[in-house]
């Protein structure tokens, strides 16, 4: 459907140029843009595009305004501002309320929930209202689900989790798997500790695909509202990850970490156990956290690649650090009797 | 079920002190345990707590049971009996033994099993006594399942694999996916080579949520006894690996690599293809294997995280550290030349 | 069933030496093949074991046919060859056309295409003549799946995602996925950017189990044709994967990456956002690729492992490396003073 320009302002704000009654139905980059799409400049890089776009409108910050060809709608933070729009035009498709004739519902649902085909549901679990539940999903006994949760296909969520309103799981993530807790045995062998606690998702959370949270040996592991996980992330046992915080993808993070809040980490990032990292904090990507981090602010410890016969030359010298370290150390010391002879 | 602490004792040994009518109902942490809790001190650094703990009563090594407050039971291995008392205490939840309604099962399988809504069972396929296969898992034709196996939601095992007895499998797992293997042509495109071996499991695994398993390429990928796989870990074709090795979450193993016996490999560990790892080796987390470790021992290759700045800095030097090597050589050389002329 | 030699160079080519109504059923190993097997040998490490086969004959290359002591097929591509006769002599079972009776089909298929037991197809889904969709796979609205297609069991494909012809999916892998994509308001909280693109997979495309691809953000994620992709790996939104590049199991690729063609990224490497790699590289194992690559080569950044202690002492020393390079600078001055007073 399309949507005029001032219906736009009227609901997010922000200062419309030119034509109220242009009509947009949907958005594209500047470069891309036909004449109904609505289009937004958010990194300066990107600028020069700006002259040239065949856009119907633009978001965009007060100081590109002058150079816009086109309508456009002016805000401070137009990343924000076109997040938003987009939610308003893109509404998430919603499967019909109900329960598929071929799933498998061992509760009671609420007549709002949509059910998908070959889901199984245990007995005693909660669905919250308005709750969407993909196809081929599995839902243990006693799980509880949110208002407005969506799992898409192919989700496990296993006995006993809770999971708060509005959060969004995506295929293959698994909730509430057993943690990696075992004792060893005199001959080496390993005795299974059972793992009694359970995963606790907060409100506005989102799941990627194939992430799995194991649940807590004897308490739980925890996610906080807002968190954000992207895909294949792996959550150990008794994990606490604070609100608003965001992992990129394929980021480990061992067992009873502690994870502030508005933390960022970065993707291939991996975050050792029994440690505890402040509010605030950036992990770079493919960074090892090896030990607590006390104070805001950016971390890394990414390796820089090369050319691989000059990665040979250099790398191979890691293993001599030390004993170069020393030779410095000699060199001073010889140069030092050198000097005072002098 | 409340148990006394002296039938405890009677099943599991140890040293009472106390009270042996004393009941406990489940176990706790130290610092968290009520009146009806059995707790449990294994780690030194927990010992402050001890004097304060609030337990019915202890499990703890000789060395700390002056301090104890509560009823006690002493033995010289407090976490090995903590995961033995919690398995009695906490038995796996076993759904009803027969199959479900809406499982597809096109095999016979014993009544003591228990088979999930919309399970899949090929033709062929050989499902253990007391066997426990949850909702939507698909097993191909001809594989095997040993007796008392649970494999919980949404677990995939490809046809013709063979699984021991007592394994457990979490949610997501795949088991006997191709390996990845290919010739090349000299444009550049790719000749799939048929993976024809199959995987074999022993007994007493357990296999992440997430873990992957190929199967082999001529021979067969082989998982020992009492193998312990966390989530997310990959297992390349034709991998062997030896009897009660644990291994961590996110852990990359490459094809024909061959781990040994009681080996442990942190979390996030790349090992590389071709390559023999001995028993009783323990690869820290983060550390990439990539040529052959012929001995016992801790084989470590983590990289130090920064503040970002002061990485900026340090790493920056990693792409000239073999020329820091040739200036210090010269430097010797020259300081040499002036010690002689001395 | 048992094939001559003859029969296998009519149809591949080579040079027959021997018997050409030998006949062979399977394919092993020089050390392991017995009287009915045709061996192989590619590497030259393997050429000792080729006097003691017991194979009935042997796929080799011209420099190693004197010493075969059985019958040979030489080729110069002995690898490349053995791939196609193992294909001809192991053809992908395929089941029984037709839908299965408890599968969930929402949209027309093809009398040729065989869908399995608790499969859930939406309405508008396009699948090719002959595909075969395994047990428990998800196949969202208006998804197109090309003729001769294969989707191991638990496959899920969200809404919309295009796949070419012949693509063979491996359990556990999601197609489709929301990319990771949000703005942040001022109090750290995270905006939904709702994902609008698709994912577009080429033909002989072949994707590991549990790899996930996500649909762009506004343009598509794009994967070429022959492209093949390892277990477990995550390909982020916008990413564009150029034809025949092989990607090996591990790998995390951030948005927008963009990578050439015949490229191969080794196992656990990690390439970063926004930027391009060039056609024809060579990533090595567990390297971070963190800008762009322009010209092809080999390149590395894997970091070396030691026995713990002697890491302690090297790695450490990483962060003073700037330190070190410092003092070798001043040593060099305080060198040269002397040098000139001498």
């Amino acid at each position: 459907m399309p949507v005029r320009l001032d219906e736009i302002v009227a609901h997010f704000g922000g200062n419309l140029r030119g034509d109220g009654s242009t009509l947009v139905t949907r958005i594209a980059p500047l470069d891309k843009a036909g004449p109904t799409d609505l289009s937004f400049l958010t990194n300066p890089r990107y600028r020069s595009q700006l002259g040239a776009t065949r856009a119907a409108a633009v978001i965009l910050p007060p100081e590109a305004a002058e150079g816009c060809p086109v309508a456009a709608i002016v805000t401070p933070q137009p990343y924000l501002y076109f997040a938003r729009v987009s939610q308003w035009l893109n509404p998430r498709p919603r499967p019909a309320a109900g329960v598929h004739p071929a799933a498998v519902v061992e509760t009671q649902v609420p007549p709002s929930a949509s059910i998908g085909a070959n889901v199984w549901i245990g007995a005693g679990a909660v669905i919250g209202e308005g709750a969407v539940i993909g196809a081929n999903c599995s839902i243990g006994e006693g799980a509880m689900l949110g208002a407005d949760c969506c799992l898409q296909a192919n989700v496990s969520v296993y006995a006993g989790c809770r999971i708060g309103a509005r959060v969004l799981i995506h295929s293959g993530a698994v909730i509430g798997s057993d943690g990696f807790g075992f004792a060893r045995e005199a001959d080496g062998s390993w005795v299974k500790i059972p793992q009694t606690g359970s995963v606790i998702i907060g409100d506005d959370v989102e799941i990627g695909a194939g992430t799995t949270i194991d649940r807590g040996a004897l308490a739980d592991t925890v996610i906080g509202n807002g968190v954000k996980l992207d895909n294949q992330i792996q959550v150990a046992h008794n994990v606490v990850i604070g609100d608003c915080t965001a992992i990129a993808g394929c980021v480990g993070i061992a067992g009873s970490a502690s994870i502030g809040r508005r933390c960022t980490i970065g993707g291939a990032a991996v975050i050792l156990g029994h440690l505890t990292i402040a509010d605030d904090v950036n992990v770079s990507a493919g960074t090892l956290v090896g030990k607590s981090i006390a104070k805001a602010g950016t971390y890394t410890g990414m390796v820089p690649f090369m050319e691989h016969g000059e990665w040979l030359r250099n790398f191979a010298r890691l293993r001599q650090l030390d004993a170069m370290a020393d030779k410095i150390r000699a060199l001073e010391r010889r140069l030092q009797d050198l000097e005072k002879t002098k």
